[in-house]
């Protein structure tokens, strides 16, 4: 079901509280690219910032660790740059953006062509909203229109990164996450996994495996949500 | 600037902590509808409800004392039961199903003729966030793509419901919402009013009036948020 070549990292979130960009999940990283080059997709810009600023980010947190980033922004032929990257980065921020920045560029369909041929891909909030059928699930407001919101479609479910649990002390009556979920799921069939801050998916081999010390919540239509310890997904989760 | 024959209440939630469904605003609601029969738009949904169910919840609230409700899903032809309606209430529950749902039904254009031409118009979260320019601010997930995320327009400025104040103690690495509507300024102009649960805004003879006894917040690009006591509304909040 998972293409065999798919190396993925999908990240729930680049940073977890107390600690630096990318800093608690470093060494996964490392391991996980097997190369020095990274190309970093800087489109999502969180809060806003620049693709320059944001590149720079990334540059401060890995290149000390002999990882080399280049943005895609300064690239004069991006889809030539996604053909002969070693590794792909795209970073969280505002997944609307990042949609619809990629298929302004055309970039959409090269991503997907170099991912199933086995460039590791790593995404970390809304770069892990790609890696799902749709951006369905994001917590993002839309800010701007996306021409649809299919995604990059290497998983054959829907990430909810950053998955919170609902606050059973808050009196704020806005919806909760699973209620958010629950009312995707009146439209939508496929799976639904709430990936919590710390939490990350491993795709190597036709294999998807949870990491991190916490359990994911997994959720499909009509029935009640399941807690899922890291390990090997059983395909029955999302088939 | 706001035509004089807007009758609007934008309404932040339909509930707040503690109180049953519309309790807390209802003297307003009986005062501000001044007729006593109110045609209710169900097609957000909340939770995925069926239109029948939340009419009934509409029902249950406002029977008794003497509005008679009818819900649009039952209507044989909306557009002239928008026509005739007395006054129009658009519920909460997700934004991007509500306004896929009207443009697909064609009742964007009756709605906006018949209120301009003075038929009172009320909207709880998703029903106010279509009050503005576009859902560009509304907190729902995107679980249908609509055509467009050009809202109803009555207001110059988007309105963000359910507005939460940062929570210091957190340890979340989500985005804030004050962090989302900064995103939004990134890539759009308007001002937008982020509305607490418990406030409303009173429109009336050309003026926006803020209702309820918290401040709301007003976000406009370039500048930093400033909070805005109840009361008439400067036109230089938002123009």
């Amino acid at each position: 079901m998972i293409n065999p070549n798919f190396r993925l990292l999908v990240i729930s979130t680049s940073t977890i509280y107390g600690s630096g960009y990318l800093e608690y999940i470093r060494e996964e990283i490392l391991d996980f690219l097997q190369t020095d080059e990274l190309l970093f997709i800087p489109f999502a810009r969180p809060s806003g910032i620049s693709h320059d600023e944001y590149t720079l980010n990334l540059k401060t947190a890995l290149e000390p660790f002999d990882i080399s980033v280049s943005g895609l922004h300064t690239s004069k032929d991006p889809v030539e740059t996604i053909r002969k990257a070693k590794a792909i980065f795209i970073g969280g921020g505002n997944t609307f953006l990042l949609l619809k920045t990629l298929y302004e560029l055309g970039l959409v369909e090269v991503i997907k062509e170099v991912v199933a041929k086995g460039t590791p891909y790593m995404g970390s909030s809304a770069g892990s909203n790609l890696t799902g059928l749709t951006i369905g699930t994001t917590n993002d407001m839309p800010i701007v229109y996306p021409p649809c919101f299919e995604a990059l479609q290497f998983l054959p479910f829907n990430i909810n990164p950053h998955y919170l649990d609902p606050d059973l002390l808050s009196t704020h009556k806005g919806e909760t996450r699973e209620t958010r979920i629950n009312e995707f799921h009146k439209f939508n069939n496929q799976a639904v996994i709430g990936l919590r801050e710390g939490s990350w998916l491993r795709v190597e081999n036709g294999n998807i495996e949870l990491k991190g010390s916490l359990s994911a919540r997994v959720f499909r239509p009509g029935v009640s949500p399941k807690e899922l310890d890291s390990g090997i997904l059983p395909e029955s989760i999302y088939l």
